[in-house]
């Protein structure tokens, strides 16, 4: 069905068969939501909720939301929850069906449409949560949405890439900057919660209380050399400078992702850059610095850099850039390796999509920074990463 | 009168005062203009000229309009800057005379545009250039104006400077853009053309043939070290990656002001970040690059960085940003000492008045490339220039 439907508007062009196309669309693709816009008497409808504004919270709301020792906070986050994240995955879900009906049509975003109408079903059924055993059911069902999150990624991913390379030539990346931000919040407030649900030492939820910088990198670093020498046989050794024994609150996981997708990209730039096995590899150079209201990053390879011309596409989805073969970006044959290997916290087998650095752009914007790329052709390149600190008082909000 | 007309608007705001000024205006401001355009009826007059193109001409065809052994070459240039240099200087005095009448009321700017109708009448001297001995005092009226360059340089960035802080709200950085331009179109004509008559091994006028790009750095590096040593002290150390072995041709001296200016803010930076005596000074780190069309040089420092707020303006003329005391600009105190001891090619007194990277700037821009600055706050900054080479196809025109 979902091949047919993509594949009509092309291959079909007479009005008998347009006719057909709609009777087919009205009959299986707007079928959930004319249920749910009719059946729920009693509960606000799909519909309603698109139209009801999201409940921002700074993170530090988050923290102070955390532990008590009569276990009352998991309660208290589920209440706000139960709204909450209806309110978001309704937003999310109006987002993806304000895209174009070409682009829609793809069987792999229908299918990421129909799961975010999936989850939002399995978060109706919660209309409060009053007691602990309801608060580690609604914890339970928040854990099996967050299990499809890296496939719904990597279907976005590959629909856009493929949607809108054979036909949406326009730039829609407002709305998959949109659709992403929307999935992000809800992920960290969900994995925040089931998270509330299994305390860890130095841990609120999924807040480290004193996440020391140098060791997150530290652990990307070694995991992404281990793929890089499974892959090439060789790695660059990475070197710090800079504030490096910094230690802060903050939530590790988007971190985690953003600085395992850079330093993935200068490993392999580096190899790629002295295919010669007798070369020494120059090493990857990590700067880090601390200050009251931001924490920065800096990566910078001698991967040979990029093309004066590529150099702007980088940070920009896939599909909108040219698909010449042999960029930086298509280059990128970690990818096999990464889809075995990596289950990451936020999507790593979206890599090879073109994904990986306009998807850390959108994290690190979201989390109140940027991400900056600045290349040297036939040198290196450095990316500079800069992140709000959680505990300040004009912090971003989730 | 300087003084005079320049105070008027603002201390007297009556009708009568302001006829006076109206009166004085026209009797002295504009006495030399309509002299000019009135007086020489066998040339054209500078508002003719004003109204003239240029004609831009390759960096190659400068190269090539080099050496013959006849000397003929010195008279066939002659030929073309005689008309090319008024039509150009033209275009640089309508510039000024474009600026609001409140910015050139201003003694200096009103100065420097005096100096700029001297140089025009100098230059109107010369309706031809027939033989050797004409080549020679043609050569030598050059020299005269190229050695007011950096007087008027300075004057042009301290009028910009007060007149705008005091007077001229609005950004006029398009305008000095442009007259900096015009200018370092002009400088390196005429230079070139001076040089034709002095000729030196491995250069053709100003283009040396075979530039070494790290010994060019080298050599800025050392003498700002020097400058460094005597005000400070102590100075960092410089180090070089990438490409340190290129060389091609290329015109030195705007590269030598860039560069000197980009290893004096790298220099003082980089000390004062350090204040005890017995902190070891992070070395400043230099890497290049060189391509087909482009060559590149990043200068790494661990200076501290600046402010977020700062960083965007650092690029700005001085004017345009706040003046808050203690910004990186402005603690600039090697001007003293700059402007004593380096009389560079392009201005190097200009310091202190904010113009250094803004100027280095244009220049590139003018030089068919781009400065650019990534700053870490409480880390240090880096720059990255990018120039066109001059052999290219595409190569920018003077």
């Amino acid at each position: 069905m979902h091949k047919m439907l993509y594949e009509i508007p092309y291959k079909m062009r007479s009005i008998t068969r347009s006719c057909c196309l709609i009777n087919n669309l009205l009959k299986y693709r707007y079928r959930d939501v004319l249920i749910r816009s009719s059946s729920w008497s009693s509960k606000p409808s799909l519909d309603q909720l698109m139209a009801t504004p999201i409940t921002p919270i700074t993170p530090y709301q988050v923290l102070f939301a955390g532990n008590r020792e009569d276990g009352s906070h998991l309660m208290k986050s589920a209440k706000f929850l139960v709204k909450e994240l209806l309110v978001r995955f309704s937003h999310l879900i109006a987002t993806m069906q304000n895209l174009p009906y070409i682009a829609m049509c793809h069987p792999q975003l229908k299918s990421v449409l129909e799961s975010y109408h999936n989850s939002f079903d399995m978060l109706y059924d919660y209309e409060t949560v009053n007691d602990y055993k309801a608060a580690v059911a609604y914890s339970k069902t928040l854990t099996k949405i967050l299990e499809k999150y890296n496939d719904e990624l990597k279907s976005l991913a590959s629909g856009f890439d493929s949607a809108y390379k054979s036909v949406a030539a326009q730039d829609h990346s407002e709305s998959l900057d949109k659709i992403l931000k929307w999935y992000l919040g809800i992920k960290i407030l969900a994995e925040h919660y089931v998270a509330l649900h299994h305390p860890k030492p130095k841990y609120v939820g999924i807040i480290c209380t004193k996440l020391e910088l140098q060791d997150l990198i530290k652990a990307k670093a070694d995991f992404a050399r281990e793929i890089c020498d499974f892959k090439y046989g060789r790695s660059p050794n990475v070197e710090f400078d800079g504030d490096v024994n910094c230690h802060f609150p903050y939530f590790p996981a988007p971190l985690e992702y953003i600085v395992f997708e850079l330093l993935k990209n200068a490993f392999e730039a580096t190899v790629k850059n002295h295919p010669k096995l007798s070369d020494n590899l120059p090493n990857v150079k990590i700067a880090i610095s601390n200050t009251k209201e931001y924490f920065y990053i800096r990566i910078s390879d001698q991967g040979g850099g990029m093309a004066k011309e590529n150099a702007s596409k980088a940070m920009k989805y896939h599909y909108t850039t040219s698909r010449a073969k042999n960029t930086a970006l298509e280059q990128n044959i970690f990818n096999s390796v990464m889809e075995i290997q990596f289950g990451g916290p936020a999507g790593g087998p979206m890599s090879g999509y073109g994904f990986g650095l306009p998807v850390s752009r959108i994290y690190a914007e979201y989390l109140g920074g940027s991400l900056q790329l600045h290349t040297i052709p036939e040198y290196g390149t450095d990316v500079y990463l800069e992140l709000q600190h959680i505990d300040g008082k004009n912090c971003f909000k989730i």
